[in-house]
């Protein structure tokens, strides 16, 4: 059995297409470590509506719930009170996470705008925050992370051993410059033999070239094999030669 | 007024972390141009009946839907049959992308597999492909296309001069290497005084030093103009420079 997570990418930078998201596949990849499958992604606005019924939706749907942007000092940075909103609790001042403020930024630095990045709903436990200091915080089944790259996976690597997932998602592709069409009924017929093994099928571009790449995915090793085993048959019909990645995500 | 679009972003491969999502910023950007605004998007896996689920509920929400991934002709395509169930209509072979693919294909090479990739909802009118034929299709509101970013931007060229949006987003974005905590009272009156802009703020590392780029968006450029203005004169209060970029997304 796997469990099921979800991440909810907060703003609109990413939204209008100023931002090009990082996030999504490195906290897929590090959530599949743990045997969290990540099951659903939404990008939504930074508007509180939005976020409050995103949030309260997903927390109900998953097991874990994974939020990136919208905690830092701007105006435009709203998600610790709308997450507050959700969960029907107080936005408050966080002693431990004053406390941290307090001893990165010097006292006359440490302004209204920055200890507002110390403001989270009641109950939340703090993650922390090695890179820039100001911590996100986990409430429930829902981790509260910043938005910039460096920042979230800091965070992310402060939380990762208290994730409980099922058993860990194991994957082999075999790629080669051959065309889906000419291979899709025969690994049809493989998909059909291995029921428990899940056959995905991406074509590529690569040097002007035409190819596919053949990922097979389960939490059984041997299956793996079996099926790329065949996979490969399959390819060797139809061309000389294949690539093979073992026990990428 | 402006336009919602949605994005669903249909693919095992973007949820596992293998294949990193290139359309949502593209998509973004060129939808802003028609005056449409990209206010949601989803990441969902290759499982029918959540896409049946995701696209009902997305295209009464927004005034255009579009969908990336899921339409080749192998087993794991299925995006083609969960639209036709979501809108309650038959699947059945559209003959018009019949003999585009009769065109493009040999013969010999026209298989079913490839032929599977012609059948499309009852009522789609096509999408075309300049670039590997097999077309898209649009029901109602909502287009659906390739996920291979190359396939996928010139479906949507095909189809980009029928969209009709509102008034086009301008922006314009003040960077400078001031950190976000510093600025934030500043902002957050500049953006009370113009509750018709929105203004974002974006930290950023570049060369080991932090910045942020402050993004005003609206629809009135003389607004943003204002706006902007305001922006400098509180960066330049702190600092000797400041970068301006104007009008991108």
């Amino acid at each position: 059995m796997q469990t099921s997570g979800c991440l909810i990418i907060i703003g609109n930078e990413i939204l209008s297409g100023r931002t090009q998201d990082k996030n999504l596949s490195w906290i897929a990849k590090e959530l599949n470590e743990t045997g969290i499958r990540l099951t659903e992604v939404r990008v939504i606005p930074d508007i509180e509506d939005t976020i409050i019924e995103t949030v309260n939706l997903c927390r109900k749907n998953h097991a874990y719930v994974f939020t990136t942007g919208g905690i830092g000092p701007t105006h435009d940075d709203i998600t610790s009170a709308a997450i507050a909103k959700a969960f029907g609790v107080p936005l408050e001042k966080n002693t431990d996470a004053v406390a941290i403020l307090e001893r990165h930024y010097d006292k006359a630095k440490l302004n209204e705008a920055r200890l507002k990045m110390a403001h989270m709903p009641r109950g939340s436990a703090l993650i922390l925050n090695p890179v820039s200091a100001a911590p996100g915080f986990r409430i429930e089944n829902v981790y509260v992370m910043a938005g910039v790259p460096e920042i979230m996976q800091a965070m992310f690597g402060q939380v990762k051993h208290e994730l409980k997932g099922g058993a860990k998602m194991l994957s082999k592709t075999v790629s080669a410059y051959v065309t889906e069409g000419n291979i899709a009924a025969g690994l049809s017929a493989i998909q059909d033999r291995y029921p428990d093994v899940e056959i995905g099928s991406y074509p590529f571009v690569r040097q002007n070239q035409l190819g596919t790449s053949l990922v097979a995915r389960a939490t059984d090793a041997s299956r793996i094999e079996a099926a790329s085993a065949e996979i490969k048959a399959l390819l060797l019909g139809l061309c000389d030669k294949v690539f093979e990645e073992d026990w990428v995500n």
